[in-house]
């Protein structure tokens, strides 16, 4: 149906275009022409073009739902008429990741490649496909480890002699491998990193958010002592909260999970988790494992023991690696636009938006004569060359036959963080009007000097960054309420907020939460399409207010003593 | 069996570098002892570091066989032993592609990006999966096309309602998107890329030359005008050229393919091969074709023909847009390391290397007080941290219980592209000795002034990376012979040339001239290893000499007016 609606989006716009359409205009609203750079209704430039611009846009194919009337609705829309995604062939595994997603993704991986380097992880590639055997040796061993994969069984018309698997993720192939190259201590540590482009999962399809095929990084290393490893688990979690904080301006939670909810086979598991406000959604946003010795000793992977031997000590034991693993994902993308994108469209933040900047001409109208038209539309191309210039990533659009007013609708959709308009006006005054895409606020900057003009450009980029960031964390910090009543539990969930509770810290316990929690929706809740969905343990934030003395755990069918705060929440 | 050995290296060098086996040490050769920069037989410090070090450096696990005696068995030691691939599950289509190989894609992957991106490409991701309907469509249009793809049909353990395929390139998915996309010429260009991570293919295995999984990038672009999807071929060529010779010190001929060689569907192809001079193969290096309009008749992508009406003209049939695509994989590594590397190992060019320099410290002999050592350690360091500092990438390889000429042996056989070694004697000179893996020329550099030595090691990297170019452009050059005599043909094949002879331009007589001449290799050749392949038409070189007048083809049979020198070779 997306795919129906984009073409028709497109066939709109190339119908639109054709010149011929523009002498069967209706008249009228002259008054609002003379307002240049009026609100969304009443853009345009003079009554020609402005009539033009009337039409549409009221035929501009916007998204058709907002955001509060159908989130599902208005998400799938966004991404498909915003061209973040594309639907492809058949199946619902099938979409295609449009340039401003890979741009973005491209700049997360930038930024955290560097990070990662520092403190020497080495990017690497292995195989993609894996032997049922090596396989099925990790199944046996870690219960719930291997996820349904997918089986490649023919090549061409033959068939193959053993099917091979498509792996999720790479423990399997790179920990025998592990084993091979881990011969001394002096070998350690070993820090591998590979970003991947393909997973594999059957669970239900929602681009981005939960999906067979993504874009994606996974680290694995072993080191000597347990220290060194869970140092590193911290700093990984840190540069994820940059990636989310600094680049993408999602605030998010650092923690630890519960018990029943960290990785099979880890010893502990930390998280970022993030919000989505619109559905008062938790959402995991980034997953830094300490893995101990677990696979280590499934996989062999041990060195000899190099401390000082004791006089008469006979061998030492081998030590087992202490093992990490962590990832990030595509996913990030989809959490920032549900977060930041609005009715009108994306809104990518400035740092890993593909253009930052949209500049369009206005105010040309048909008594506009042609020396001066063209004036303006060589002086906003300099504009786009000195900004461009100066490192601002530049869409300049002078294309004919679309309206101002049609273009500003366009990158809204898109979510440029800025737009600049330029007319006969501007040009007067000396100066670029500039228009927020997050607020709406307007502004001017004087041109005359090309530096300057990129400098103040970029100081509004930046604020537009940070101030995104600012808004999202209030939001988050607005919904996260803490109690110590179980009968408030609910009720905070329907109001669409995650909740703290003093907790015990048992992983059945938490699971029982998130049971009983669900079974009173399912009592209480007087609205039938109200969410039944349980509260589920996101985390133990590591930013721990005190707990009050003898504080029990919030569930009342436990009562042991609470050991911390845990946040518990509806989520993806 | 490589992985074998690569566990064989591993352990010999967990053995020995064991501290109780010092003590083992055979006695004797104190003379060259005291020669700190020997040549690579007498490297070592001191009677006792010295003899670990002789007895070291016979067991070093280099390179078994030499590359003259055995080219397969040396490039498969190298590549394993070298740490560049590494072995994995028991079929041959899995191996890790290991750090240093991909580094130096990541850096081929930056530089081409950054050039693709001023001409208005933008990177995407199209899915990896594709249905058999879709696959099926395209292969009905194009013989040949649709190559042996991988089926997946159960995933987890069901069977998939239907099976899909790994696609091998994106035209399937990419081209049936473009046409719902572009509906307009203001739609065009349109230009994308992507980095992609697998591909499929059942020939014969030989890592990075020829395998089932390899890292490439493809670009497909759309445009109105042929002459704008003409310019844009020859500039893509032009880039893949920079890589192989900027990047990669490898040299190569740009032309066009013979129409028999060209790729299936496309207007033309253009190509720029390069040659492995150890068995006189040539290889393609990478190819741009133009599509013309064979993929957009396929796939229906039109626009409205925007050429101004002439008075009472009907309406103008839709234009088939212009296609272009182009790619390049790590292969282009293969080839790298097939024509730089030596019989000690690997040679990286610096450009590509991960570590372009390795730091070792020597001449700390059982007699160096532990202050004196301390300060040629620091030192060292403080050395490395200055080169790392000014961009330099550097392993300084402090590590104790290995020898220096151990250490040596090692940065040879990965390929580093200079070794320092600083040790008293250096110190006293207040200098740091630089030895060229390329050519084993020796040299010193001032350390007073960090900046300037930083420099100098810079400006030595460059030299390196031009003079690696140099040779093997001269290599290549002595291995183009031109003829025009037939009877020169088979000889020069078997001498390891490429031919440019004059050649009648017709895809069928290349045919019959890579037929004809492998019946003459079956007949004549009197060593019956020496290889029987005929002689394939490689490229019409853009750069062409005149031919002589009434030039005929070559091959005596043909006869017809040649109308060009073409390239003919063996092939990979
Ligand atoms: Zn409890
Ligand atoms: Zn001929």
């Amino acid at each position: 149906m997306d795919q129906v609606e984009a073409q028709q989006d497109l066939a709109v716009r190339a119908k639109v275009s054709k010149p011929e359409r523009q002498d069967k205009k209706p008249k009228g609203k002259p008054a609002a022409a003379t307002d240049t750079k009026g609100t969304a209704d009443t853009k345009g430039i003079s009554p020609l073009p402005f009539v033009v611009l009337i039409s549409l846009h009221l035929h501009y194919p916007g998204l058709t739902v907002s955001r509060s009337e159908d989130l599902a609705q208005w998400y799938s829309e966004l991404l498909t008429k915003a061209g973040i995604v594309s639907y492809y062939d058949v199946q619902d595994i099938c979409y295609i990741l449009e340039p401003p997603l890979i741009f973005a993704w491209e700049e997360i991986r930038t930024f955290f490649d560097a990070k990662i380097k520092t403190i020497g992880v080495r990017n690497c590639y292995y195989p993609l496909f894996i032997t049922r055997e090596n396989l099925e040796r990790e199944a046996s061993h870690v219960e719930g480890f291997a996820a349904e994969v997918a089986w490649v069984t023919h090549g061409g018309k033959s068939k193959l002699e053993k099917p091979i698997s498509i792996r999720a993720t790479s423990e399997t192939a790179m920990y025998k491998d592990f084993s091979d190259k881990i011969k001394s201590h002096r070998d350690l540590p070993l820090k591998r990193n590979q970003w991947n482009n393909v997973r594999w999962e059957f669970s239900h399809c929602t681009p981005l958010l939960r999906s067979r095929e993504f874009l994606w990084q996974e680290g694995h290393t072993c080191h000597l002592e347990k220290s060194d490893a869970d140092a590193e688990v911290l700093q990984i979690l840190d540069w994820y909260a940059a990636v989310y904080e600094e680049l993408l301006a999602v605030p998010v939670v650092k923690g630890r999970k519960t018990e029943n909810e960290q990785f099979p086979g880890a010893l502990y598991t930390t998280t970022i988790e993030s919000f989505i406000e619109a559905n008062g959604r938790a959402i995991q946003a980034g997953t830094s494992h300490a893995l101990g010795q677990n696979f280590s000793r499934m996989y062999d992977i041990t060195v000899e023991d190099p401390s000082p031997k004791a006089d008469g000590e006979g061998p030492k034991p081998p030590l087992h690696v202490w093992q990490n693993s962590w990832g990030l994902s595509t996913r990030s993308l989809g959490t920032m636009l549900m977060i930041h994108a609005d009715d009108k469209g994306a809104i990518f933040p400035p740092r890993v938006a593909e253009f930052q900047v949209a500049i369009v001409p206005v105010g040309l109208t048909a008594r506009t004569s042609e020396a001066d038209k063209q004036k303006i539309l060589e002086e906003t191309k300099n504009i786009g060359r000195t900004l461009s210039e100066a490192g601002i990533r530049v869409q300049c659009d002078t294309r004919e036959h679309y309206s101002p007013g049609w273009k500003f609708n366009e990158y809204e959709l898109r979510g440029f963080p800025i737009r600049i308009e330029f007319g006969p006006k501007d040009a007067a005054k000396g100066v670029i009007t500039t228009v927020r895409r997050d607020t709406g606020e307007k502004g001017t900057i004087q041109i005359s000097d090309g530096k300057a003009m990129a400098s103040e450009v970029q100081a509004l980029l930046d604020k537009i960054q940070s101030e995104m960031l600012e808004r999202a964390r209030k939001m988050y910090q607005d919904h996260i309420k803490y109690t110590s009543n179980w009968d408030d539990v609910v009720p905070l969930l329907n109001a669409k907020n995650v909740i703290r509770m003093p907790h015990c810290g048992d992983g059945e316990c938490a699971e029982l939460v998130k049971k009983e929690t669900a079974e009173i929706c399912k009592t209480e809740n007087m609205d039938p399409r109200a969410p039944s969905m349980g509260a589920k343990a996101l985390c133990v934030p590591f930013d721990q207010i005190e707990l009050q003395e003898n504080a029990r755990c919030t569930r009342p069918a436990c009562g042991k003593p609470a050991v911390n705060y845990t946040q518990f929440g509806r989520s993806y």
